[in-house]
């Protein structure tokens, strides 16, 4: 009998070098640290009147789920089934791995464990609040989102989002990544999506930066206020973006809700909770969930974000209110931050080349319940390597400093002889990125490192609030 | 309580909309045609003798175990647990998914499925026969593996399982694609790979070609004339080639004998399978598992094969003895071939640019139990966009070709009003390949269809066997 012969039970011991969670495992609703941080976030504040901001500013530019939501403190906030459905489409339930050969080549007594975010096709965990955004934006009319992205990942994402719902979408791309990552823009593209190299002629924000210098490499800051004012000056039109608000965060508290599901199930429990940051949105995602242990007093596990050196903004930068971009068009929020007109060196990682973080994070940092850490390019494209040719997946630049942190902390574990739990988040693939692995394997790498005066600088152009 | 919250069961209708089996479901035993086929295949032929070809040449290139597959008539082969471990780390078993934005797009009573062999790190089926074969050359003691690989995919796949099982590798890549896809090139040696372009100054056979034309773009068919001279002028070197043999195409047999699992679970039994084919490996992959009932006289299924029109072997080519290879080193095998100095076109999809195909689907196709259609590239392409636009993902030149032809047939389905099952594999993603939806969002794809002299005066070069 045909059936028998390829269902036998296998004698591998298969069921501890991953997890697979059923669909109907997918979670149906989102956690909200709101809920539970030890005090309330500071209000954002309006640009003009340096006043909190009020929703209706906000309305402007979001969904109006997406404002309540930005602000409510609700533990949980239902995922619509339609929601639900598309996250099931593009791969979720995401498969947790136990990273054994890793292990093996550190020879640590340490047992690392990774969430794939990599799996889906937009290739990162973005989609986790893009489809959730466009949904809602679908819901209430939206004809047609503006947003902006750097290397490519966050654009992707809305833009194969947008294309679920059937929404228009113009994305404002970082000239210099445009130049340099044309296969993203193509990616968009397939999707449907309009992009334009950033600084652009289509906007005053744009004109301003661009009219000097026609080839002007551009900032995520930059792109962000392009986006805004493109929304802001056409009807029907609203504004997306992929990390830092209280809302974003919340959508990717799926990654962690799954992922500590499939950790009891491995029959572990993480001493460790590493990711890397950003804006900080799939570092929330991940710990999250298990974060809501340690403020609870129910869990010691410790918690541990990777940042480049060349965007230092927790390990080096002040907790203040800033900007949220370039163009001084965003509210301020109060934030760990290198200052808004920070230069952010061209890392392969674009990703995290963004000069602050996300509030609630930042008062995790500030309080004690989590810790940063920085590395340079060359190291985290070393630990990449290591990963890919043990566990055989190309990360991206981003996910290697996950990777990096968590190679360190087995490394400690080997010195110390304590066989800890180590869980990072893998955030993405590197298929996009293989300049970055290129350039390391041929020893071209450049390590950026802002001296004092360049973040003292950026940090005194800042105003002060309060 | 937490773990209430996120592991209620769903209300949407998940389980039809995704097939994912558990670890526990990975097959433990490969199937092999060579059972069922309606008749013994021609032997392949020593090209000095034109005799049937002796194991012993056999060994000097393949894997001992290999060879032995090659020539077995065994219903399963064991999967040695080491594979079945290696296949749980790339991602098996891999999900298979209802198209069902696909579907409401055509507007079409048919059901679409598709099983997802993009999902590892490589991003093809090709990694199902690399770690079968690197696993069996570990154990035989081999230090070092020759390969060819045209577009890299499959160059990806056995440097991810040489990786993975500590053996050196050597690929000659054509050199049209080592230029125009740096970054294959950049994955392989990410996984410690050398990589060359082929025709290289390495071979004698590649200074044949390449003296007077050190641009020579390549093909396949010289690459493997390389690797094999490589092989068998270098100690402790085999050769690996990663479709059209017999031993290949039966480690791809996961893929049907998961996806029958699968549809079986989906309530649904296919009336197409339906796959592109360049040497017929992924095809086998997902076919032969359902073509066995139909050999047995258990199916009405119909199978239904893909080509690019560029290079038509089964719709307008002879089934004869012929070459393997370009530089006549291969033994000849009995297959459906537009002739081995046939100049296939610069077609994007690159791992369908061979001139003949797997012996034993020729033979079924021969004898009436499959069919084969071809397509032009913008045809596909087009296919691929739809795809993409409607399920999100964005699948390989390659794959598009099966995308087009269950495309047409539930078109089919819609005339007839008929609501009939289609099941496709989706062979690979396309991220590496986004140059081809570049040019065709650019309108800049060129369609090439040999005229009949061409095919003509490739296969009157071929010599005549009885």
């Amino acid at each position: 009998m045909y059936n028998n012969v390829t269902t036998g039970r296998q004698t591998v011991a298969s069921t501890k070098l991953k997890s697979v969670l059923r669909t109907d495992d997918l979670p149906t609703k989102y956690y909200n640290i709101l809920h539970d941080l030890p005090a309330a976030l500071p209000p954002p504040l309006d640009p003009k009147t340096m006043k909190p901001v009020s929703p209706e500013a906000l309305l402007r530019l979001f969904a109006k789920e997406c404002v309540m939501q930005e602000v409510s403190t609700d533990e949980f906030i239902p995922i619509p089934e339609e929601v639900q459905e598309a996250y099931l489409r593009v791969g979720r339930p995401t498969p947790l791995y136990r990273a054994t050969r890793l292990e093996q080549k550190l020879k640590t007594p340490a047992k690392i464990f990774y969430k794939r975010e990599d799996l889906n096709p937009a290739g990162s965990h973005k989609p986790n609040t893009a489809i959730a955004q466009a949904y809602y934006h679908k819901k209430e009319g939206t004809e047609r989102l503006t947003t902006e992205t750097g290397a490519g990942q966050w654009g992707s994402a809305l833009a194969l989002a947008t294309a679920m719902f059937g929404i228009d979408l113009t994305v404002y791309m970082t000239r210099s990544s445009y130049v340099q990552k044309p296969y993203r823009k193509t990616l968009m593209e397939v999707y449907g999506a309009k992009v334009h190299a950033s600084p652009s002629a289509l906007t005053n924000v744009g004109r301003r930066f661009s009219s000097d210098d026609p080839d002007h490499p551009g900032s995520l800051g930059i792109a962000i206020s392009e986006a805004i004012e493109d929304c802001v000056t056409h009807d029907n039109t609203k504004y997306s973006l992929g990390s830092v608000l209280n809302h974003v965060l919340t959508h990717q508290s799926v990654i962690g809700q799954e992922a500590r599901m499939q950790m009891e199930e491995m029959d572990a429990d993480p001493d460790y909770v590493v990711g890397c940051i950003g804006g900080g949105s799939n570092y929330a995602g991940i710990a999250y969930p298990f974060m809501r242990d340690k403020l609870r007093g129910k869990s010691d596990a410790e918690f541990v974000a990777a940042e480049p050196k060349a965007v230092p903004s927790t390990t080096r930068g002040e907790y203040r209110y800033d900007y949220g971009d370039t163009g001084e068009m965003t509210p301020l929020v109060k934030m760990y931050t290198v200052g808004h007109g920070y230069q952010c060196p061209p890392i392969h990682a674009g990703g995290l080349r963004y000069h602050g973080k996300a509030p609630s994070m930042c008062m995790l940092i500030d309080k004690g319940y989590m810790r940063s850490v920085a590395y340079s390019q060359n190291e985290v494209m070393d630990a990449g390597l290591l990963f890919a040719q043990t566990e055989g997946v190309v990360a991206a630049p981003e996910s290697n400093h996950a990777i990096k942190a968590a190679v360190e902390l087995a490394l400690e574990c080997k010195r110390k002889n304590e066989a800890k739990v180590i869980l990072f988040n893998l955030s993405g693939h590197g298929l996009l990125d293989l300049k970055a692995y290129s350039d390391k394997l041929a020893n071209s790498l450049v390590d950026y490192e802002p001296d004092e005066q360049a973040i003292r600088g950026a940090l005194e152009a800042v105003p002060l609030v309060r």
